[in-house]
């Protein structure tokens, strides 16, 4: 492969798939897990559990992401970053990404490179490979990725096991892209810390797993908002669940952005998706991993998702095409 | 679930999120191997082997296939059958598929319904199970199926243990989605036969791991034409390939349609893509399995692939954007 020229010169279409190919994976190296990387009819993956755990996220130029806000790399850590939460949701570790990707003919190939270039990035500081994809023609930019995790003995930490009388935890920041979003939507670039968390997230995997080991008994990663993703487990679990604002950290840079730009800082914690935080109960007995913090408790079934016992007002979520 | 409306009439606009995912997930059996199925955060699948096997691929609206040609259960046997046969060429057994939907918001929910009875049916043919997805709005139809599969202990069969003196030997149709094509863009519906073969391929799966069992040293699945799939294998290989014209089979149905076309239907079977037959290389002394038939020999390197021992002189496969 070294012999070919590895340039990102150009279009797509002036590059080939072939070419594009070698661009995207040229000099890239993979984890132990990665038997065999891209390349052939398909990769192979060391699963040592004897189970894996997998999930497909796809996300549209125009929808989830702009190229007008965010580079390439950013997109490209978003789209795997938003696929490792989870699997890490589960309680596994990350062990490698399959990437489907539609782009126009005119797209160019440096903005191909940079997409890989994050997932890749976001792939290894998990510890995981990117092991194989496809590469076609479309109207617009689509990514869809697949991640794979490896439980390690884990049982998997589903939606379903809340009780009655278990804490509620989050791992990861809350209302961070809430916030860019609104900073970017007013065409501000700054805080920059701020913008990049609606550019891409930055959840914490290795919390999932030890979430997991300490006897988390539901885990979610938060996509479309504290509320809303609380409200997917309480229905699985048959509970309730009341969400404590005092034990809410409403970071000072939300309260200083909320005050310049005239939204509800709260409101972003709580309805905020897209920082892909984990959400996760545990028995009230158990000592919280580390980076993990208490937030409300586990109800009765029937009174569903509560903010300081009340409902909360506001619409709480993401749901597509509404 | 069986409490909620799953009724597909609207669009998927007019359904949502959640109430498209009940519509495309209401009454699906899961194989034993589907451990968690659709509705958590990731899916859980048994891989006794302790290893996976994946690969992705993008199919787009007007590129891959067209819904005024196939009925959306066609492209979903399509989209879901070209993935298994990644798989399969592998020599593994297909246990779970994954799919990643983009579509316009105007979209009837019916069509979305039948492209994932179309990719059930496919994937429940072979034993596998749908296990998750992601349904997002975009501007245009794209599918982006993820399959995963499972060696039972075999060793994984690439493209790269070609060796001069094996015998080349193919399973499945060769030709025939290329005679489709050509039927379809006459704007002929007959022979129906021949126009469902561009609509979706019949892999045969278990002649993957029937090849590797028997000691296959190379495999690939023909997707983008006999020739230039045996390219690949011959460049992995670092060996040349040479077609015996007269061991292939012409099928007397496309003899049929060529005649009436103007088309030579042996350059079909050679160069024509989407059949997603297996060819694979094999031991001079293996007898083949059943299914299998030698149409060449594998020779040395730097002779690339030739045809009775001549270059080919016609174009020899699909690459994208080209």
């Amino acid at each position: 492969m070294s012999s070919h020229d590895v340039s990102a010169g150009g279009t797509v279409a002036e590059l080939g798939e072939f070419g594009l190919i070698r661009v995207v994976t040229a000099g890239r190296t993979q984890p132990e897990s990665t038997l065999l990387g891209p390349g052939d009819d398909a990769a192979v993956v060391a699963q040592p559990d004897g189970r894996v755990v997998a999930s497909t996220d796809v996300l549209v130029q125009g929808v989830h992401f702009r190229l007008d806000w965010s580079t390439p790399e950013q997109v490209g850590r978003k789209a795997v970053a938003v696929n490792l939460a989870d699997i890490a949701a589960m309680g596994a570790v990350p062990t490698s990404v399959l990437v489907g990707l539609a782009c126009p003919a005119d797209t160019p190939a440096e903005v191909v490179k940079g997409l890989t270039d994050g997932m890749w990035a976001e792939a290894s500081g998990a510890g995981a490979g990117v092991v194989g994809g496809d590469m076609v023609q479309a109207g617009q930019l689509v990514v869809s990725i697949t991640a794979l995790g490896d439980l390690g003995g884990r049982t998997p930490v589903t939606r379903s096991g809340a009780r009655p009388g278990d804490v509620v935890a989050v791992c990861g920041r809350l209302g961070w892209a809430a916030a860019g979003l609104a900073v970017l939507h007013r065409g501000f670039r700054s805080p920059v810390t701020v913008a990049n968390a609606q550019r891409y997230p930055e959840p914490v995997y290795a919390a999932g797993p030890a979430a997991a080991d300490a006897g988390a008994t539901a885990m979610i990663d938060v996509s479309d908002g504290l509320l809303a993703d609380l409200g997917h487990v309480a229905e699985a679990s048959d509970v309730g669940i009341d969400v404590r604002t005092g034990l809410l950290e409403v970071h000072p840079r939300l309260v200083e952005v909320g005050t310049a730009l005239g939204n509800d800082p709260l409101r972003w914690v709580l309805t905020g998706g897209e920082d892909h935080a984990l959400a996760a109960t545990f028995p009230p007995s158990v000592r919280l991993p580390e980076g993990w913090r208490g937030i409300g408790m586990v109800t009765k079934t029937g009174s569903g998702v509560t903010v300081d016992g009340e409902v909360y007002a506001e619409e709480s979520g993401w749901e597509h095409w509404r």
